[in-house]
């Protein structure tokens, strides 16, 4: 994406309507990856979010909409992705903080500031893995450039005491993740995401708290989907998961 | 416990009464988890496995029982439950060499040698955590003195190359325990054990190759009780639970 021109875009809707989104046709496409961690956010009217790497807002902006009173801040690297991210909050009519920056060189103004919430969705792949995308936007988002670590790092120093970071990723990074919370953060609690009953889990949300010191929690699989296979396009999703994507509901990764 | 008279052990059967096990009225007493750990073993006929604080043999005799042909040797360091395992070897008629030592200083006997498969059943709290038992071997046995990343270094150190590695823990105990694994084991697999649907797992069994480069998966939960609560005394095991702890089923973890 080198433009953000209507032409090399479309608007996609949101929460059953409740949002309507501007992502470039060729490039990183929101699923229903950055929906659920929105409604995964544990976020109240008063209190501050920042969403590292928000791309073209769909994640905070759901946060945005969802909890009315919550003041949320995106950073994203992507120049395109950041002035559509900006625009998308316009055309909703949602306040929504968007700077524009490389995460591991923020600007003052987001370093000096600390929130009751910071939530991610890394790019799926490690840097350099695999073959690259044709679109570099697209490769930024999935692949990334900044190591793990560091995003994880950057997270924890953002949240204020008590705060709680909540991300989604896939379930071959578990590892590293767990890995890079170690002693910095506690009260993990790890919610696998499957398709189906029967599917392994392919992704999963974690929660963590700074100064956290409840015990790692595994929870049950969330599934996504009724049917046991694929049957038909469109979606058949299971009514827990339906009223976060139609409805704007909440998520609690605690049931 | 501080002898082995007759007076201070029960016997119970395993594995559907193919094996007999004496192991002290009072103090650590094995219930499914080591049969389940024994089962999640891939050993055959000719390989060597090693298990790392065997207590009175219930893990090691059943992988023996299971995979004819599979040179077991256990590890135990406390003196009178490593003498039952002794025992309880002989009573079974079962091939396995009981070596009393402490994990962390293995004779050269065992230093020297590779193994085609590492299994353990660690203490499931840290050394120090909670409050003790009155019993000193149950407390070794189930808070222990060797920190985790110990177990998790012997084991691995003891693995030939390309060797598996088979762990069981509390749900609690993942995250130190992929940390330990970071960079020196692969192709990790972790499948949650949880008692019945609904219920978030408790324990979980992990496996790993020394020199696997597969991704990192967890599997569906295992669950054991076909009843939504607890109805009655007694089992009610799920089928593919029943015939690992009836009929000396294995179990694979990639199923």
């Amino acid at each position: 994406m080198t433009s953000t021109s209507a032409s090399d875009t479309t608007r996609d809707a949101f929460l059953g309507g409740r949002l309507t989104v501007a992502q470039p046709k060729v490039g990183y496409r929101a699923g229903i990856d950055p929906v659920l961690l929105a409604a995964a956010v544990p976020a109240r009217a008063g209190e501050t979010a920042l969403e590292l790497g928000c791309g073209v807002g769909v994640a905070a902006l759901c946060l945005a909409r969802r909890a009315p009173g919550v003041r949320v801040t995106g950073v994203e690297l992507q120049p395109a992705y950041a002035a559509l991210a900006r625009a998308n909050a316009d055309a909703n009519d949602l306040p929504l903080e968007v700077v524009e920056a490389d995460l591991r060189a923020l600007p003052p103004g987001v370093r000096s500031r600390s929130f009751d919430h910071v939530l991610m969705n890394p790019p799926y792949f490690a840097p350099g893995a695999g073959t690259g995308s044709a679109d570099p936007g697209r490769d930024t988002a999935l692949r990334g450039e900044t190591a793990m670590a560091d995003w994880l790092d950057v997270a924890i120093r953002r949240l204020a005491p008590r705060g709680r970071l909540t991300l989604i990723q896939r379930i071959e990074r578990l590892p590293e993740i767990l890995s890079g919370c170690d002693g910095r953060v506690g009260s993990l609690v790890v919610a696998p995401l499957a398709a189906r009953r029967g599917r392994a889990p392919h992704l999963f949300l974690l929660q963590a708290r700074k100064g956290g010191r409840t015990p790692f929690r595994l929870t049950d699989p969330i599934r996504l989907h009724a049917a046991p296979r694929h049957e038909r396009d469109g979606d058949d999703y299971l009514p827990e998961i339906s009223a976060i994507v139609r409805d704007a509901a909440g998520l609690n990764l605690l049931r």
